[in-house]
């Protein structure tokens, strides 16, 4: 399977390549990663692993080369002990080290799981969502709990691959942008200059995103460091009230899908979200602050 | 074997923990390689690997935890075919994770061949090796073959290890420098600020290092590419006659070793080396120019 075909398999495409991939992955790629991470000596520290990762280049949302190979190097031991057929095992790293997305796959649901540990909060104006559904984009925030606010997914400012133009690409889609609820992604980009070869931008234009981002945010991580900017904690806890005292809205780096269902990636860019779903979470937590008072 | 014995077996340790790793090198490590090298889909193309750990913030000589990491990944598909002992297989892939100086192994070689494409070029001012014995350090020069010109080995300044001090280290020793040599190293310093962090350096230093050895070097590496400079070419090609015009010494990036013979690594820093090689190398450059015409 080609890499570019890897990729593909994560946006919408369906074909019968990407269906026998996924019935793979459960029958013989689950077993073994299972075994696999019951012999490593301790249990994977992911936010260790996305730390290194920031300080060699990547923002672990749309760049994971440093992301995806720190893991196999932790992985690679472990591996070579499973006991499951030695093709079985080979097929498994060979698919792991195939792609710079595999880290992808691990730092999303670690920054989910980080989101997760800031939610439900009362009276908290730090976004724990954001997702899109290349109709809608929607946030969640602490103090609002569960419900969603959105506004239309916005179009994709960026690169295309050959034979792809503008006219092809379909609104911001993914649940990929919990990285940049969490500092990753746009938020780090000035971490990972090389990313702009995707995604059409600067070494500068990566600075300059990442310094915006913290006119929005409540903190500096203490983990995520980012060496282009003298290993400044990346940008940490949107707040909803600066979105809408500032105007400046989230960056986030991701893909670009085709409009039709099925084929896949076609490009990779910068979007920003609507402004509407900020302004009703400030609405709503003001509401909220009244009724308590 | 503790990753710190790894590290210091390489600088003049010798104790029975050395000697039996170095023997299990030979017989157990090395038919493993082999065959997983020969497992691969293509010979391992080092340049590519350093160059993209240049973009992943190493420079290949004291920071190649990004190296480590890629070469880990491209290998370990192919050790997973290797027909041995799965036991051996499994210490030998344990062995290559441990420490992050794994890749300084590939990084040398490759630079050593690297350096001596350059070698042997009549006129030539171009320094082709730099190497120190803790007692002298030596240049070599295209434009005069395999002559060494030599001068006192330096102090090293930089940080020790908890329980060494100046009073312990031995002046520079080492086949190292030969990643300053094609471009890496201290040369590179700039794409690796983290690694200030054991050589006593800030992330401005490490630019400043970089920039300055552009003033001594006659090209800009195609390959080497450094994000924190917009990606400009790493200083390639040490001019002797630069080296004596402006004064400016080569930066080289170094572990101390101990002055006693068998302790091994005590800590990191920066080294210049003496000045009178290099002007001894132009001396002769001129005597031979003389001759010709």
């Amino acid at each position: 399977m080609a890499r570019r075909e890897l990729e593909l398999a994560g946006f919408g495409a369906y074909g019968p390549q990407v269906i026998d991939r996924l019935r793979w992955m459960t029958d013989v790629m689950r077993p073994v990663m299972a075994d696999a991470l019951a012999a490593l000596p301790a249990p994977l520290d992911l936010r260790t692993l996305c730390a290194q990762a920031v300080e060699a280049g990547d923002e672990c949302h749309n760049r994971n080369r440093a992301g995806t190979s720190l893991f196999i190097r932790e992985l690679a031991p472990a591996l070579l002990r499973v006991d499951a057929p030695s093709s079985d095992v080979a097929e498994v790293a060979q698919f792991l080290a195939l792609s710079d997305y595999t880290f992808l796959n691990l730092s999303m649901p670690a920054a989910k799981v980080r989101a997760d540990a800031a939610a439900g909060i009362d009276g908290s104006t730090i976004v724990t969502t954001m997702a899109r559904n290349g109709t809608e984009f929607g946030i969640r925030v602490s103090g609002t709990g569960e419900r969603w606010f959105t506004g239309p997914s916005q179009t994709i400012e960026g690169l295309y691959l050959p034979g792809y133009s503008r006219e092809d690409a379909n609104p911001d889609m993914g649940d990929s942008a919990i990285t940049e609820t969490v500092g990753l992604g746009g938020f780090a980009l000035a971490a990972a200059p090389a990313l702009g070869h995707y995604i059409g931008t600067s070494a500068e234009d990566a600075v300059r995103a990442t310094l915006t981002m913290y006119e929005i945010t409540c903190a500096e991580s203490r983990h995520f460091r980012i060496p282009a900017l003298g290993f400044r904690g990346a940008p940490l806890g949107i707040d909803v009230r600066k979105v809408v005292e500032t105007g400046i809205l989230p960056v986030i780096d991701t893909g670009i899908a085709h409009r039709q269902a099925g084929v896949g990636v076609i490009g990779g860019g910068i979007v920003r979200p609507p402004l509407k779903p900020f302004v009703e979470a400030v609405a709503e937590l003001s509401r909220r602050d009244l009724a308590m008072s």
